[in-house]
């Protein structure tokens, strides 16, 4: 007697971002998880298998990239090559191999190039005509395409020969200073450094005189006068869902640079009405759109950043809060999913004691048809430790969804 | 204070193929182990430390040649390199470095080519002057050799210059279709990919004429008239456990896949009266080779099928059932060893629900003098997950047992 619900099952991945915590004083040194009241977190504890899980490896306090990659079945030490290419992915640009790829600020200087605001007074709007102006240069052969984001966020393009990743930020991560010089790492990055430079410098006398910065000074507001740049990587070698597993995947997520990851490894990214990559996100929102998806894709990712936002923030009664409106989010995930293995889990932990990712394991259940459910009644940190999955790795993950909906490939005769 | 029967202690490794499952509906949502009525596997479980195994990786479906490698102290993804080689091995094929090897069936096509019996009506007799009229030939200066195995099986070895094993299966692995051409699968592999065809001629010009054939003509026996070819590897470069860890070693096995695993690692393998790799094997007869095997091998492989049968069959009363069989031949186990580190696996789950090989892990409780005995009490997937072991890989295993009888060697100073 075969399980024909094995057959066309679906797989869906719920991420909430920086959820993992440690016990917090003000909490009754519980995490935010214990604390909050979130009957149907358990409900996914109870009725699954439960275990925890490093996304990277023990210790090692992931990057949403490299969470990301590797909770979609990459080991990220084998495959990630730096932030850029991801943002690129991100904000849809044409990314090819070999291209190297920085994340831009639009930023604000002063008249001694010292750095007022690494965000140029938060601009929203205008920035697809300052782009533009910086789009399409030639400089030592190399072709530079360049590319706003959302608000201050841009990507800077190189493609040509002779590149190499290995250059350091021009983004010093603060202000009152110069921006740093594009440092080659190696000898064989004196001439992607040097390009970098001088696209630094004809930006600079571009934007000096760009209408939309004219406009802003006159409504006194900062002109993004410079483009600051970080995280120089080449664009990585990846092989899509639908190559590697036969998989037709849809990822529904706010967050410019895990849609990054999830464009690069060839996924539809679907947006949603409400949905700001923010604290103030329509989160029910994203999950109808993320359960309707399931109707012709294999599998779905639902990724929902906020409570990693008040991590940063070190702001645990937000925090407890916000697990109680994602526990409202899972109770309609619950109640409207049918045929379908759903993973709960966290990209890291973003412990509001430590207030940015730490390389605490995150906890993990899994619901569907032929898991081998065990006691584990409460969806926590430390409960879940105790569950049948043990401690697994990130990358582990998505082999064995796979496995439970009967998509794995045997290795061996 | 040295224990002193540490010295000299035996390993013991007992396999039941395909065990491990899923919860099953029509055994009250529990697993076969869970629902048999085994209490000397759970005395194992009670007297020893238990824990879970992925034999090759979280979620990962072993194959029987893969988790025996890794159950053997290999790691799979280095060593493996296709299924012929350990086939050959199996059949006592004088295997060598370098050598590719396909597994091989005798079948039957019909006047048009079109596959009318993949296995020739289960030809039982005659086999070994068949492939006797296949060995020996010599194409582009490859050398053929060609051996029977049980039944219907057979391998194909070449040796020679410039062979590579990047060859795709001729066994098209249905009926009612003509045999596939071996496609080369990368542009170094078209020379033996000619050889495999030419072959695949010659023998079906030979077989036509054959008088075993025209024999089981006339008495209205489908003729094995074709071989159809499969699983190309090269044999793998691997030590054996003699060279590797110093250990005498010997297997009681009758899956011949398995057994050639066991002989590519130089252990010796041991015919047992009534032992059939089947599901009517005699698992107590196996049983007392394995024990005799204890007095003079440091370490004895006891191999039994039964289960993974009923597995892939879907059939949960069988399984359970074969479980309690396999229980009875545990208590002989349990009375008749004495300073012996016994440990009681499976090379994969098979479970009912998916009829074949599953990458759930596996059920692992090891017994002997110094193991830190857990709390666990009863031999199934769910409560062992719970056992002091945790959560392990099938390559970990023989060092864990080569630590326990103080056989393993320290690394560092």
């Amino acid at each position: 007697m075969v399980d024909d619900t094995l057959s066309g099952m679906k797989m869906m991945l719920v991420i909430c971002d920086g959820m993992g915590d440690r016990p917090v004083a003000e909490l009754d040194d519980k995490t935010p998880l214990q604390y909050a009241n979130c009957p149907n977190f358990d409900w996914f504890a109870k009725t699954g298998i439960c275990g925890i899980m490093d996304t990277i490896a023990p210790g090692i306090p992931p990057g949403s990239d490299t969470a990301h990659l590797a909770l979609l079945g990459n080991d990220p030490f084998e495959v990630y090559s730096g932030r850029g290419p991801f943002e690129a992915f991100g904000i849809g640009m044409d990314v090819r191999p070999g291209d190297v790829i920085l994340r831009g600020n639009f930023a604000n200087v002063d008249e001694n190039r010292k750095i007022v605001d690494r965000r140029a007074g938060r601009i929203k709007e205008g920035t697809s005509k300052i782009a533009e102006s910086l789009n399409g240069m030639e400089i030592e052969g190399v072709q530079i395409l360049f590319q706003e984001g959302t608000e201050h966020r841009a990507a800077l393009l190189l493609r040509g020969e002779g590149l190499s990743s290995e250059i350091g930020d021009t983004d010093p991560h603060r202000t009152g200073c110069c921006p740093e010089k594009a440092e080659p790492r190696s000898p064989s990055a004196k001439k992607t450094a040097d390009v970098v430079e001088e696209f630094s410098k004809r930006a600079q006398d571009i934007l000096k005189e760009h209408p939309v910065n004219k406009e802003r000074e006159s409504q006194g507001l900062l002109p993004a006068n410079y483009i600051l740049l970080r995280g120089s990587g080449t664009a990585p070698k990846l092989i899509s869902l639908k190559e590697k597993y036969g998989l037709k995947s849809a990822a529904v997520v706010g967050v410019m640079l895990v849609k990054g990851v999830c464009k690069a490894l060839g996924m539809e990214t679907i947006k949603v009405e409400g949905a700001t990559g923010g604290v103030d996100t329509d989160m029910m929102a994203k999950a109808r759109t993320a359960i309707s998806a399931l109707g012709d894709h294999d599998f779905v990712l639902l990724h929902v950043k906020a409570c990693d936002v008040y991590g940063h923030d070190a702001d645990a009664r937000k925090k407890v809060e916000t697990i109680e409106r994602l526990d409202e989010m899972l109770g309609y995930v619950k109640d409207n999913i049918s045929n379908t293995c759903v993973a709960v889990t966290a990209d890291h932990s973003t412990p509001v004691s430590v207030r940015n990712h730490s390389g605490d394991p995150v906890p993990l259940a899994i619901v569907g048809p032929g898991v081998r459910v065990d006691d584990v009644t409460s969806y926590d940190e430390i409960s879940m430790a105790k569950g049948d999955l043990g401690r697994i790795r990130g990358k582990d993950l998505l082999p064995i969804l796979l496995d439970i909906v009967n998509k794995s490939e045997m290795y061996g005769a």
